[in-house]
């Protein structure tokens, strides 16, 4: 039978290249987040359907691969099927509860949760976690992005203090400047001063999330669009009016001195929607965000500002405090993200337990390295040896023996067979980055 | 909702001691396989269920985790398996062809064969490949057994040549060498020595699938049992005993050396089983097995032997030439295998392309290791900053500059907030490895 050479629609096969890179960053991830005190983890790709259908994942909870039951519990839920004849529901009614009993993990934050909750026991408090492992989603498929993905997350969990949110973006800051990324931005906001701003507009709390969604457009649309919007929503205009002035004052500062978006500002900002918000906004939150920002700035070890942006969302609702993303020039959108989810872990537990995280797009920052060209470095010198067919016996052990020595000292040997084209064979190693060349032949000693 | 906390069925979450041997392992690995000129490359964990059902997979593919079709495909697959009332068929009817589109992949050999025939024109030849990633089996849940691991396969694509064989054998024992592990066995064969030692006994083609079987319980139940079984599958007696005659010979020799398990010991007993088959075996396959333990002896990089063993069969059909096993003392079975299977991506492409792999036992290597308390080498000093809680910003930021600064030095700096019984904390960071301790105070200068 043929079979079908091409990776199933959406996902893909890496080249060598792309794994040199990968392969390269992934060992800098690991020892970068190290020293900051993070402890790998891994949970597996596989989990429960119920865990994957508990509205925590928003959006995603609809792209998730179901994996079917097996045996016994997939003949008899299939038998039931067939006795009801409750196909018909556009297939949804046969999901989770039927056929399916498990599937592939969307992201990396609710199985840490899970994990969290089984093995907290065993772990030390506050907990420093990082995960790196793939994620799947049955999205639709377009250029860049694929149905498989890996996803890079350090979380802190157990930890209700700041110091968590400052330590997660001085790690990841730290290392994406070891990855060469510059002038880069940390956008920050809290979701408490989201959600201030719409109560003090007069916003009632049952309409925040689509307010949220609409104000999330404020990049591309402008003020004028996100009012519009609003109004086209039914919200009355007084409340639009007041909401989208906050903004506009803020936006008014920074037309003047568009080109010192500084600390400064970033404090200046904050302060002026604490005292406009007055009693809608625990002075606590505003004062934290100002710290985690002085904290970072002073330390940080990478060529990037960070920047209070009040219009700055993040899709989950799960989020409860401080939130954050990574924005960079050379690419669109957001390279990664995280923030504050105090209450995700208690949905397990029963038990509230304080959480933070930050993921990196991994898939993205490959891609980046991939287009600018990046040398992965201290790369060992390579060597290729070329032998006749058919050495004898102890002539491949004296070549075998010759090769260990030099493996052993790290350089990288490569014994091929000689082929009849030698020179061509040649100009395709160097391709590969194979410098020196060292032939072998039965008939001559060596 | 409340979650399910525990990993589902089979898998298991993975704990910071083993990550970290885990990672030590995956970093060493692809160290020392670099060295070899391996290069490592990526296919996605979801595959085509026509190939996974392909019979290439053996016993493997009666254990997919199958992933259902998603969207109208699934809804219109349900409503034909209403109409058709089809599911009282034990389930079987279901799958491949109807609800399921695709599969987790069940091994990691599959999967470079799609990838190989899907990308080969961008690809080196002969191509030496390292794989490390995640496989799935719905097998029965068992102790040290689960449903997902690790595999770690090195193969070599487009090299007929026995070279292969040599180099694969030596980059896998050289990395078992460097993770400490001594004094164990690569036992060899060729699936064409057993098939000609089946042939010259007088058995027809079509029996040596239940032959080897039998065979390889060898060490289980000996000669008498393994012939008491051939005779009750109703094979005659005299292809029995001249069949268990060529192996009664090597035992005996064994028997009266047993402590010496030499190279010239395989070597002689591959002349023996020469000799006697005459034109059944070709002399190359003989002579090529001889130069495989000869140059592998002669120039390796740890503690072990090689050793020629006529019994070994090694279950995937798609086996065509040499094939070969670890063998450790400290765990009962098998810690790894591989061989030559020059025609399974020719089921792809038609096109016949020589391939050799060796796939190493990472789980049962991991559990030996843990088992074995290894202390991962090279970890840095570990350090505690302990800090008050609300520390005021401008102290907070020279906190996490002196930790910035050791952590640029590659020590392993934890920050965190200071907690009522100090001296339990310190006790339990203590447990984790931390060696110094910094406290820092908001009232004092520092």
């Amino acid at each position: 039978m043929a079979m079908k050479k091409k990776p199933v629609t959406g996902m893909k096969d890496i080249l060598p290249r792309e794994m040199e890179i990968r392969d390269y960053a992934i060992g800098l991830i690991k020892e970068t987040y190290k020293t900051f005190g993070f402890t790998s983890v891994e949970t597996p790709a596989v989990e429960h359907i119920e865990n994957l259908s508990s509205n925590q994942g928003g959006e995603n909870e609809k792209l998730i691969f179901k994996v079917m039951k097996r045996g016994d519990k997939l003949a008899s839920a299939a038998q039931k099927l067939v006795e009801t004849g409750n196909a018909s529901d556009e297939g949804t009614s046969l999901d989770a509860g039927t056929l399916a009993d498990c599937g592939l993990r969307y992201d990396l934050t609710l199985p840490l949760s899970r994990y969290y909750s089984n093995n907290a026991n065993d772990l030390p408090s506050p907990f420093k976690a990082l995960q790196m492992g793939n994620v799947w989603r049955a999205d639709r498929p377009q250029r860049g992005r694929y149905r498989q993905f890996m996803q890079c997350d350090i979380d802190i969990l157990g930890e209700p203090a700041i110091l968590a949110e400052i330590e997660l973006i001085l790690a990841t800051t730290t290392l994406l400047g070891k990855l060469e990324f510059k002038n880069f931005t940390i956008r920050i906001n809290d979701r408490r001063i989201l959600k201030a701003m719409a109560a003090y507009s007069g916003f009632a709390e049952e309409d925040y999330d689509t307010v949220f969604i609409i104000l999330d457009k404020m990049d591309k649309i402008g003020l004028d669009g996100v009012k519009e919007e609003l109004l086209k929503e039914g919200y009355a205009e007084d409340k639009v009016e007041k909401y989208l002035g906050l903004y506009a004052k803020l936006y008014k500062e920074e037309d003047g001195d568009s080109a010192n978006n500084s600390e400064a500002n970033s404090i200046n900002d904050i302060k002026y929607i604490q005292s406009e918000l007055g009693d809608f906004l625990d002075a606590e939150v505003s004062n934290n965000l100002q710290t985690i920002i002085t904290s970072v700035e002073g330390a940080k070890a990478a060529d990037f500002r960070m920047k209070f942006d009040p219009t700055l969302v993040r899709g989950m609702s799960y989020y409860t405090g401080p939130i954050f993303e990574i924005s960079m020039d050379e690419y669109g959108g957001s390279v990664g993200g995280g923030g504050r989810y105090d209450e995700m872990i208690g949905k397990f537990t029963g038990q509230s337990t304080p959480a933070v995280g930050f993921s990196i797009g991994f898939e993205r920052i490959v891609m980046l390295l991939l287009e600018n060209d990046f040398q992965v470095p201290g790369t060992g010198s390579k060597k290729a040896y070329l032998i006749e067919k058919n050495m004898p016996a102890d002539k491949m052990q004296k070549i075998m023996t010759l090769a260990k020595e030099e493996r052993d000292k790290g350089v990288i040997v490569n014994v091929s067979v000689m082929k009849k084209n030698k020179k061509f064979q040649k100009e395709k190693m160097q391709e590969e980055g194979y410098t020196e060349f060292v032939e072998f032949f039965a008939d001559r000693d060596f």
